[in-house]
This record gives structure tokens, C-alpha cells and sequence, in this order.
């Protein structure tokens, strides 16, 4: 079963719920923000698809160190050649009245930089997880951003994702009771050579890029902030791709409530995402974190002579829907002066338990 | 898919490998052993409907403190009347030739007392997990055992279950590759006044009673020993039910290989057993711990390039099918002089390892 276009569509809306509607000017079109994607990789290539559909978002600007990479994709999107941008001249999308915002598509350890050069330059930013590589440079983002009064978003993408924020919202109802323990798993087999496997461009290994969906699972589906955490981690040093950050890892969390979470991460082994939810009148399960095909399945009753409710519902909606809704939530922010639901302090707290974490397992991160 | 007769026997073999044959003595029929069962509670009930079945055992003794239901039983099971004992004769089954054995089916602070006592009158013993309450009397009932020359095994029944011994068999292969992490869960919502949330009877909470079933697995799926925990443990004490035990909690294990875990347990909400083990070449989950329907999914592939495999085989045995293999092994080490797969050692390990969780939460357990 999937979920209906109609609840698709009233589910989409709750992730913009801050917003009501659209400024119209005058008789013009909408105003669209313009962004400009700096670093052209792999998850650029979602954004740029994501902002192209979406109705309050344009593609501006790019920033790339390959010119004739960025001017195919400059070609692609309608951008104008003048408005490519090296990392070196990046800072001239200041002059550039076409460019609003920047999408930060780099490796983390860079996040921080072009974080702050952005900002400097008037622009707003939405930034990629894990925000920084360290604690210290994801608030020197913040600070940067007040002080430029420029908006900072982080690129936390589910939590615009309609299935996520069903959940969020059974969870909520009370329909599974007290969350009692959340059970959750992300990693993959990472291939040799990929700069997230580099310590001093990640800032740390599968916990800091993949690991985190399932830390921010856990705050979000218990809606609280983690009170303690464990931790432990292993590292094959024989194989070439973890000279630089950890292969697996597995951690424990506790929360205000009384939750506990147990979640593991790795860059060694096949393992598709997915969170289990064990509360007092039943339990849930979504799996995965991956840009689509986002399935929950749900059992619980009211009380033991209650019938149980099952769900099986499965998004029909397809990549890159995740980055449409992330982009107008973005842009509408922007236009109504809002702030993001995933703002620097949301990316600010994942780094402060990602480093508690990694403290646990006696790993020194950034 | 559910797998075949002919596959089931196969696996069901393989769990009594160390066995050749039973010994035929003379023209009659082959020897079985007697077992007397102590405590006639619910667990009880599945150890004395497996032993009916199985071609090796039979019931010819029972100790209650109920005598109207003993004899209700007792008739039942063709147990003579006299081979009915109270707590406070059992010693008397030293007499009893047609006691060969005892299955301890008591609360786990009783399982000492009463394992040393059947060890004492010369018979040898099955006894239910948790082993006991604490880690010294898990080695008093060693000591017992060997001091009287019995036998002494731990009712681990999924040792014994064929799916379970599959999924050994698959990692052993090298199916899913190097295992890096495994993650796993068991727990469920306890009624209240139930002896297992009463700490002076149980020794300790959802974790000995459950979350044992996790722990055995990580240990048995990976064929190694943990080298440390990390846990956290939360209890709501306002909730009359959890006065004497913990509620929740997760922990982490690492092993020497390199694999980690996480796993958790609850006695406060629904959670169906399972664990999902992530290796370098795919991964497979097994659901659940439960008296029958395991179920095995599996998905991996020799390399990026191979095609991949997949599995999906529910168990076809019911109830309890578990309890037939689990009293055939030990009738059969006991006609053979065998050591039990699941003998004293392997009881006092999760009682040492689950001493280590309990320290790590902070819960003094016993």
C-alpha cells in the first residue's frame, strides 16, 4: 500500500507548516530565490534536480574547480556563463543580484570556509551534514551567518519527507505510547579512495556521514535532546581505505524520558538504514534514509483487548522529491523572513553529540 | 518460502553433530532418558511437550508445590503418582531409577538451589536460562555438577533450532563476508506481578530474561567472545512494575574480530525479537527468538560484479519443535557421555557478560 496523493501532498505541507503562503508581486511571477551550488558532485546533482522542480527556487550560480564540468551542467540549468565561479573568485557572487542563496556541496572539512566566505558575500546558506568537521567551526558558521544576517539551513532532507514526518506525527499522537527504545542502523561499504574516507577532509568516518541520520533520528522521533551517551568502535588498520577514520561503530543513547537508543554505523559492511521504534502500545519501523522509496510499517493497539492497527504504507514519490521540499522550505524561508526548521543550532547539536560520541570510543574527531 | 523436509532433518542433524547413533541395547527398544520436571509453570509446559515427543525422552517425575495440578499433569504424561514430589522431598528422586534427569523450570534465583540439589541426588540436569541470579551461583552449579559427575546443560533451545543453525552456517561460509556489526533487539511489555520484575526471584531485569537472547546471538553468529560493553539503562520507578528491576536498556559490545553490536531490551513496550547482521559482502536478519516461526532474510553477493543472492525461509515447525531437539541432545549426550553444546561454561559466560552490561548501566544485579 501506498500512501495516497492527497496525503502526500497534506503531508508534504506539515513540513512547511511555518508557512502559509506565497508573497505575490504585484502581478509578477512569484519570486524565485536563486542559488548558487558551490562543489559539483554527486549530491549536488540532487539539489540541482530538486531546485529545478521547485516552484520557489532557481539555479543561479556555480562555484567548481572544473570549468568545463560547470559549464555543461551551467548549460543544463540555464545558468549564464558569467555567473561559473572558481573557488578562488567565489567571493564576487556578492556582485551577483541573481544569486540569494549558495547550496554547500563540499566536503565537510570545507563546509566551514565557504560557510563564512558565503555569508561575507550577503548570500544565505544551505549547507550539507554533518554541518562541519568540528564543534568549533560549525559555530563560527553560526556566528558568521548572524553577523552577515544570512539564513543558515542544514541539508537534514527527511525532515521535509512526508513519510519521516508521518511518523514523527504517530509517534506524537501517542498512537505506539511511551517510546520506550528506538533500534537503528546506517552505513555501506565505503570504496577505496573517496574523500569521506580522508580524516583531514571528513573530519571523521561513517558516524559523522551516515551515522548521523540515525543520531537524528533518535532526537527526532523522541523529540528530546540526549541526556548520555556509549560508545565503542573498531578499525581494521590493514585495510588502506581506514588509515584515516573509523570502520565501525556502535553507540547507545539516553534521553529525558526514559528512551534509550542502541544504533550502530560502518564504511565496512552492507548496511541498508532503517529505525525501529518499541513503545508501550505497539512499535514502528521506517526504513530507509535513502533519497526515496521511504517505507513504514506500524503495529500497536490501544490497550491489549484493542484490535491492532497495522501500517505498511510506502512513498510513491521519487528522488528528487526529497530535495524539492527541502529547496522550498529553504526559499520560503527566505521570502518570509522564517526560520528553517533545520537551522545551524539543528547541525550545531548533531556535532556536539557526534564528538560526545566519538569521545565515548575514544576517537578524536575533526 | 519455507525450507524443506529434507533441508530441516539436514539442519536438525547438524545441531547434534557430535552424535553418531543411538546405542541399541540388545533386541530392546533403545534406552530414553527420564527426566523429572521442576516447577510446572509456563515454560514448563513447552519443555514437557517436547520431551513427549522426542524418541529419546520421557517424563517420569515432576516436583510442585501443587499437587492437584502435579497429578492432573502427572496423568497426562503417564507419570506414576509416586514419582510426584514437593519442593521439600525432591532430594527423594535420588531413589527414582526411572529419573534420569531433571529440567530446572524454576524462577532464576532458584535455579542454583535446585540444580545443586538433582546434582547432589546423582541425576543430571537441564536447566533454564538465565542460568541463576548471579555469576557465583552459576559457578556453584558447575562445581555441583562435576563434584556429583552429572551433566549439566543450559536450555539455549535456539542452539538446537535449524534456522539459527543455517544462519551460523551462512556466516561461516564466508556468505556475507567479514560481519562488522550485528544489531539486535528483544523485549516485550510485562504484566504486572509477574516473579521476573521482582528482583529477589529474577536477580535482575528484561536483560537476563530477554535480552540474554541478543547477547547469545552476537556471540553465536560471530563464533567469538566480547572483549568489552558500554550499556545505559533508564527505569520509570513510579511505575509499579519496575520497583525491583530495570526497564529499559542498550548496550554495545565489541568483539575481537572487529565486529560491534548494539542491542537492546525492554520489559515496557512490544518488541519482537530479531537481529540483522551486516557483513562485507551483504547482510541477513533473523526474526525472531520466539518458540517457532524464525524466519531468515538474507541478501549478498560474492562482489559488486556478482549476481545477488537472496533468501527468504520461514521455519515450517512449530511449537515445540524446539524443546524436541533441544531434550534430544541432551538425552543423547547423556546416552553417549557427550558434553552438551550449551553445557555450565556457556551459561556462566552470559552471566558474566551480563554482570559487565549491568556494571557498565550502573544496576548491581543478583
Amino acid at each position: 500500500m501506498t500512501i495516497s496523493r492527497r496525503e502526500f501532498t497534506r503531508l508534504t505541507a506539515l513540513g512547511l507548516a511555518a508557512h502559509s503562503s506565497l508573497p505575490v508581486l504585484g502581478q509578477a511571477a512569484p519570486k524565485k530565490i536563486g542559488y548558487c551550488i558551490i562543489g559539483l558532485g554527486r549530491i549536488a546533482d540532487h539539489h540541482m534536480r530538486g531546485i529545478a522542480q521547485s516552484s520557489t527556487s532557481t539555479i543561479t550560480g556555480l562555484v567548481s574547480g572544473h570549468r568545463d564540468k560547470a559549464e555543461k551542467i551551467a548549460a543544463q540549468y540555464g545558468v549564464p556563463k558569467s555567473s561559473i565561479y572558481s573557488y578562488e573568485d567565489m567571493d564576487r557572487i556578492r556582485e551577483n543580484k541573481a544569486i540569494d542563496a549558495v547550496v554547500n556541496c563540499l566536503p565537510n572539512s570545507m563546509h566551514a570556509e565557504y560557510t563564512i566566505r558565503s555569508a561575507k558575500a550577503g548570500k544565505h546558506v544551505l549547507c550539507e551534514k554533518p554541518m562541519s568537521a568540528t564543534v568549533l567551526e560549525a559555530e563560527d558558521m553560526i556566528a558568521a551567518c548572524k553577523a552577515n544576517k544570512v539564513k543558515l539551513m542544514i541539508a537534514y532532507r527527511l525532515h521535509y519527507e512526508p513519510i519521516t514526518l508521518k511518523t514523527i506525527e504517530l509517534i506524537r499522537s501517542g498512537a505506539i505510547g511511551k517510546v520506550q527504545a528506538i533500534d537503528s542502523a546506517n552505513g555501506f561499504n565505503i570504496a577505496p579512495g573517496e574523500w569521506r574516507s580522508t580524516h583531514v577532509l571528513a573530519g571523521g568516518g561513517p558516524m559523522m556521514d551516515v551515522g548521523i541520520y540515525s543520531l537524528n533520528a533518535t532526537r527526532y522521533l523522541t523529540g528530546e535532546e540526549p541526556v548520555s551517551f556509549t560508545a565503542v568502535a573498531t578499525t581494521d588498520k590493514d585495510d588502506p581505505r581506514f588509515q584515516g577514520v573509523e570502520e565501525n561503530l556502535a553507540w547507545t543513547t539516553r534521553f529525558p524520558s526514559g528512551a534509550v537508543a542502541s544504533c550502530a554505523t560502518t564504511y565496512g559492511a552492507q548496511m541498508p538504514g532503517y529505525y525501529k521504534v518499541f513503545g508501550s502500545k505497539g512499535w514502528l519501523e521506517v526504513a530507509s534514509f535513502h533519497y526515496d522509496g521511504q517505507r513504514l510499517r506500524a503495529s500497536y493497539r490501544a490497550d491489549s483487548k484493542a484490535p491492532v492497527t497495522t501500517i505498511d504504507e510506502t512513498i510513491p514519490a521519487k528522488d528528487p522529491s526529497q530535495f524539492v521540499a527541502q529547496a522550498d522550505h529553504f526559499s520560503r524561508c527566505i521570502l518570509e523572513d522564517k526560520t528553517p526548521n533545520t537551522d545551524g543550532q539543528e547541525g550545531l547539536r548533531d556535532m556536539k553529540y557526534i564528538q560526545a560520541i566519538y569521545r565515548a570510543a575514544g576517537i578524536t574527531m575533526g
